[in-house]
C-alpha cells in the first residue's frame, strides 16, 4: 500500500505562524512523525508540499500515473475556493482521497466552513492537529480492506 | 477514562434507511462493535440515542454532572439547524466533543455542508461510515493524553 | 390499509388559536371527522399529536416497524425546519407521505413558503382546512391502488 | 356548478415528455378522464391548453365574465414567474381557483418549490399526478357546499 | 394574577456554563431570587425548565388551558429558529408574553440577533443578566394594570 | 404628433379587479378620458391592450415601423420580470417612453419594488391612478418640445 | 392650497455638478420655474433645500404644524437610505406627498432603484428633469380636487 | 446619578403620528411623565429629542464630557442605518446604555428586526410604550449599584 | 436532415436596434445567409420568429411532431428568464438543441449572464454575431454523424 | 495649494475612544501636526470636524464655492452608508478627494469593508493612524503636479 | 495566422476523467486532431496545457510578445474563479480570444454557470466536446477575416 | 532596513494592457522609479513580479526566512480571491505589510472592492497609480521608526 500525502500553502510554516491555531511542532517534524506512524501500519507513504495551486494538481494526478492506493490531502487555504483540485481529485477516482485540516475550521472566520474539494473526498477531518494525517492514515487503510 | 456517544435522530434507522447513504450495518451492530472498540482500548463508553433534540441536551449535560471525559456526537439533521446543541456542548466546556458523520455530508444536499454544532467541539470527521466512531474515540484518547 | 396521521405542534389548539387562520372546528372534532371518512372508505385509521419534534420521528417510524401503508403529516411550523423530519419520512421508504396543511401557506409569510418535509413526500396539499386530510387519505388510497 | 381548467406550457406534452416526471397517461386520456370524472359529480367542467401565457390570462378573466364557480390551474412553467397570473387570479376574486402540479414540485429544481401564483388561490396540491385534477374539483365542491 | 416563567434550553447551566456572558448565579439562585420578587409584587409566579423545545409549547399552552395572566419567556437558542413556539405564543394570545435574555443577543454572534418568537410576544429585552426577568413582571403588571 | 398607449395584462380589468388598488372606473371610461384629454392637448394618441407579452412588443415595435412619437406603456405584472419588454423598448430608440402605473407600486409587495422596464424609458411615474396617463402625456409633449 | 417642496442634499449643485445626469438649469432658476408655474395654477408654494436629513424632518414636519395641503419631496441620495424620513412623511399623514427626482433612477445605479420614503408618498415620478415638480403640484392638485 | 435621554427622528410626533404604533401620550405629556418616575427614583435626568443624527452624536458625547451616569436612548428609524451612532456609544464607554424602541420592533417590517446601535449598549428593550423609559431607568440604577 | 431555427423577441428588429451589440445586417439579410449556408451543406432549414414566448413553444413542439433533427434557438431575452422555453427544450428531448446569441452575453448586464434554457440544450455559444447560426449548423451536423 | 480636511462623527473623540483602534493621540495634537506637516510643504489646509452629515456636505461644496484644491476626508462611520457623501463629492468634480481612515477597515467588522464614499475619490487609504493624513497629502500633491 | 490554444487545469486527463462528461478520447488525441484541423485551415496553431493558473498567465501573454493573432482558452476549473486570467486576456487586446468547453457547463452545478473569463473574451461555446476547438478556430478566422 | 516589493499577475504588462486604468509607464520604468526612491530613503529594497499565486507566497514567506523589515504587495486580481496570500501575510507576522494598487479599486467592478488579503496587512491604499509604491515604502518607515 502506498499513499500520497499532500500539503498545500503554507503548510511549510506550520510551528512558525499562529501557533495558537496550527501548533508548535514545525513541518519537518510533522513529516517525520508521519513517516514514523506509517512505518508501524507498513505502509508506504510520500508527503509532498507546495504553495503553487497547479504544482498540487500535478501530485495528485500522480496518484493515478504511479497507481498508488490513496490519497491525504490538506489544501490549505485553496480548499475554500479551489474548483481545480476539486476536479483533480475526481479525476484519479476510483483512489480515495481523505481531506485534512489541522484547525477545526468550523470554529474559524465563516469562509473557512465551506470546502470546494471536500465534496470528492471519501471524507474530511479537522480539528485534531497533526494528528489528523494518523487518522486520515487508519481511515484510508479501513477503507481499502473493507473492501476485499 | 469515559466517553458517551450520544446519537440523534433517525441514526437508530440505520442499516434500515438509506443503505446506500448510511451502510448496512444496524444499529445494535454498530453499538456493539463501538463498545468492542472501547474494550480494546481500555477506556469505558456509553451510548445513548435519541430522536428528540432536548434529550439529546439532557445527555450531553450529563458529561458535565456525572464527570465524563469526552463525547462523541452524531446530532444527525439536527447539525444543520441546533444552536441549542452548540450551546449545550459550550456549556461543558472544558469537556473536549467530537462530532462524527457516517457520510460524507460535504458530498449531499447543500444544506448538509454548514454545522451548527461543530463551532462548539473540538473537531470534525464525516465520510468514514460506523469507523467514524473508532477514529473519534482515537482522537479523544490522542488529545487527551498530549494534555498530560 | 392502516394509515397512520401525525400532527404537529399547536394541531392540538386549533378551534382556539386563529380561528381565521385554521377553522373553527377543535381538535376533537376534526379528529372524529377523520374517523368517519375514514370508516366510509373502510380503512384503519390511527391519529397521534405531539408538540415534540422527536416524538413525531418516533410516531413516523412506527410506520415502518407496525407495517402501515401511508402517512399523511402535518408538521405544523417544524415544515419550515425540520430536516430531521424529513430524515425520519425518507427512512421508512417507500411507505408514501403525503404532507397536509389547514392553510395556504403560500398566502401568509415568507418562512411558510419552503418545506423542508415535503421532498420527502408523495405530495402536499394546503389550504383546504380539515378537508385536506380528507384529501389525503383518498390520496394515498388512490397511489396504493394504482400500484397494483 | 361549472369550473373552467386551464392548463399551461408543456401540458399538451404529456405521455410524450418525461414520463417519469409527469406519468405516461397522453393529454387526451387526461382530458377525458377529467370529464368522466366530472359527469360522475354532476358537474359542467370545460378544459383548456395554451402555451402562451397571455391566453391563460384571457382564460381565466373568461371565469368572471361567464360566471362560472370554480377555477382549476396548472400553471405549468409559468407557476414560478408569473406574477401576471397572480394578478389575474386575483382580478376573478371572489371565484375560488385551486393549483395542480403533476409532480412533487418540491422534491425538484429548488425554482420550482416557490410558487408566484399560489397566493391568489384557495390551495394547492402537488405530487399526485393527474389525479389531482380530481382532487380539486373535490376541494372546490367541498368548499362551496360548505360556504352555503 | 398568575405568570408563568418557561425557560428555555440550557438555562439550567446558568452559573455553569460561559459565565462572562450569562454571569455566576447559579439555576437555583435565580429562581429563588424571582419568587422573592414576585412574592414582593403579591403576584404568584410558576418557574419552569426544560431543554426540550416541544415541552416548552406544552408549557405555554397550558397559559391558556389554566387561566394564567401572562407569560415570561426565555427560549435561549430556540429564540432564532422555532417558529413552532412563535405560533405557540400566538395561540395563546391574547395573553401577553415578554421575552428575556441575559445577555445582550445583539452583541454576539450574527444569529443571535433575529427573533423568530419575538414577534408573536408584546415586547422583549436583553442583556440585564437575570434581573430581566424582573423588569418582564413590571412591564406585564404594567401592561396588565393599564388595561383596566 | 401622435403617441401609442399600450397596456399589459389584467388593466382590462380595471374597474372590476381590486377597487381599492386600482379604482373604480372601468376600462372604457379609462381610455375616453385618455382620448378626451389627447384631443384637448391636440394630440393624436392611440391605446392597445393585450395580456400576451408579445403582443405588446409587437405594439412597441409599431412606434418605429410607423414613425410615431412617443409611447405611455403601462406593462401591468410584466414589469417585474419581462427583459424582453426592456429591450423592445430599447429598439425604437430614440422614441421616447413614459412607465406609467395606476397604484404606488413602492407601497405594495417587494417584487413589485423593481422595475426590468423603467431602465430603458425616459421616466415612470406611479401612484396617480388613471391621471398617470395625463400626466404621461404632458411629460412626452414637454420632452419632445424642450428638444427643438 | 398650499405645498411644501423640500430639496435634499446636493440639489443646490443642479446646473454644477454631473449636468448630463441633472440637467444645465441652476437651482435658482430651477426655485423660479416652480413658483412661477405655482403662480400660473394659483396655488402658494414654499420651497426649501438642506443636505442635512434631520432639517428635512423639521421641514416635513412643519407640513403638519402649518396646516399644508401637500408635500413634494426630493430626498435626493437619502432616497435610498432614510427610513427616517419615511417615518416622517407617514407622521404628516393624511397629507399627500409626492416624490420626484430630476434623473431616471432606474437607468442609474443599482441602490438608486430603491426609494425608502416612497411607500409613505402618494406617489412617486423620476426622469423628467426640473419638469418633474410641475408634474407632482399637478398631480396633488388633481388628487386634492378628486377627494371633494 | 444622572442619565441623559436621547430621543431621535420623529419621537417629538408621538401622540400625533400612527398611534395605533406608537401610543397617543403626546411627546410633553411622556417628557413629564419620565421626570416624574426619575424624581421618584431620586436620580437626575436630562431629556433631549432631535431630528438629526448628528446632533444626537453631540448629545451622547456629553455623556463623557460631562459626567453622566447613563445614556437612555431611542434612536428612532436611525437604529436601523446609523453606525455613527454606534460609534458614538461606543466611544464613551465604559458608560452604560439602554436602547428603548415604544413598539415591538420585531412585530413590524422586516428592516426594524436589526439594530445598528444595540450592540454598543448594554442591553435593548421594546415594545412597552413609553413606560419602556422607567424599565431602562431601573436597569441602569441595578446595573450601577451592582458594580459596587 | 432538417433543421428548426427558432428566434424569439426583438430578433427581428436586428439592424435597427442597437447596432454597435447585434450588428447592422437585417433580418431578412441574416435569414437570407443561413438558407445560404444550409444549402452549402445540403442540409434543409426553417427559420421562425415570434415575439411570444408561447408561439416560440409551440415551434419547439413542431420539431418532435415534425420529426426534424435539430433545434437551434435564440431565445433573446427570455433565455434569462423562461423555465417554460426550458421545459419545452426538454419535452422533445432526445432532439438536440443548441442555443445561439449574437452578442457576448457574458459581458454584458448581470442578468444576462444566466441562461435558463442551456442546461436543456446540447451546448450554447455566444458573441459571434449571425456567423453563430453557421457554428450551431455544423455542431448539429458533427453531434448527428458522430452518433452513427 | 489649499487643501480642505473634512473630518466625520466621532473623530473629535479620537485618543478618548478605542485607543487600541484609533490611536492615542488627541484630536488637537492631529490637528496641530497637520497643519505643521502642511506648513513643511508650502501649503495651505483647513481641517473641520463634524457629527452631522450634511454639514460635511455643506464643507464639501465650500471646495467648489471656494475654489479649493483638494479634500482629504475622513467620512468615519457614514463611510459604510452614505451616498449623500458620495453625491457631495462628485459634485466638486474634478477637484480630487482622498478618503483616509485611521484604522485598517479591511481587518474590522464586515460592515466596515465596502465604501460607499471611495468610488467617487481619486484613491483611499487606511490603516496609518494619523500619518494617513500626511500621506494623503502627498499624494493629492503628487496628483496635482503631475497634472502640469 | 497563429493561433495559441492554453488548456487549463485536469484537461490533460481527459479521457481519463469522467468520460461521461469529457469524452473517450484522450488528451493526445484532442491534440492531434486541433493540428490536423488547423492544417486542413491553413493555419498555424500552438497548443500548450498547465495545471498552473499562473503559467496560464504566462502563456496568454505571449499572445501579445509573439504577435499572434487568436487566443483560443479553455480555462477549466479556474473559468469559475480567476479574475487574474480574466485580466490577463484583457491586457493583450484587441487580440480575439475565445473560451471554450468540452461540456456544457450550464447542465452542471451551479458555480460552472458563471464564467468570470468569458467577459474578456470575443465569446464563449459548451458543449461540443473537443470539436468545440475546430468551432473556436472557425469563429475566430471569420471574426478577423470580416475585419479586413 | 530592508523591504520586499512584490508585484502580481498581469502587473508585468502595466503600460501595455488598459492605460487608462493602469497609467502609461511601463514595468521597468516603475521598477525604476521605486528603486530610485528608496535610495533616496536610503532603505534597500528588492522587487519580484510573479503571475503565478504560489511563487508570490514563497517570495512572501521570503521576509521571513530573510529577515526582511517589511512588505509591499500588489496581488492583483489575487486580491479578490486569495485566502492562500492571506494566510501566507498573516504567517510572517508581526513583520508589517502594505497592500497598493495603482487603480481605485473601489471605483471599479463590484468584485474589486473585496480584498482577501488586506485584513492581514497594516493598511492598504489604492488609486494613485505608480505613487503608491512610494506612499507604502513611506508608511512603513513611519510605522516601523514610530515603534522605536
Amino acid at each position: 500500500m502506498k499513499f500520497l500525502v499532500v500539503n498545500g500553502p503554507n503548510i511549510n510554516m506550520t510551528g512558525i505562524r499562529e501557533q495558537g491555531v496550527y501548533g508548535a511542532r514545525n513541518y519537518a517534524e510533522i513529516t517525520a512523525m508521519i513517516q514514523a506512524e506509517a512505518k508501524r501500519r507498513e505502509i508506504e507513504i510520500e508527503v509532498v508540499q507546495s504553495n503553487i495551486e497547479g504544482e498540487m494538481i500535478n501530485a495528485i494526478q500522480r496518484c493515478y500515473f504511479e497507481n498508488m492506493d490513496g490519497l491525504i490531502i490538506n489544501p490549505g487555504a485553496y480548499t475554500h475556493t479551489s474548483y481545480a483540485l476539486h476536479d483533480a481529485i475526481k479525476s484519479i477516482a476510483p483512489i480515495p482521497a481523505v481531506e485534512v485540516h489541522f484547525s477545526n475550521v468550523h470554529a474559524r472566520e465563516r469562509f473557512r466552513h465551506e470546502s470546494k474539494t471536500a465534496p470528492a473526498c471519501l471524507g474530511q477531518l479537522c480539528g485534531f492537529g497533526d494528528y489528523g494525517y494518523v487518522m486520515a492514515m487508519d481511515a484510508l487503510i479501513q477503507h481499502l480492506s473493507s473492501k476485499h
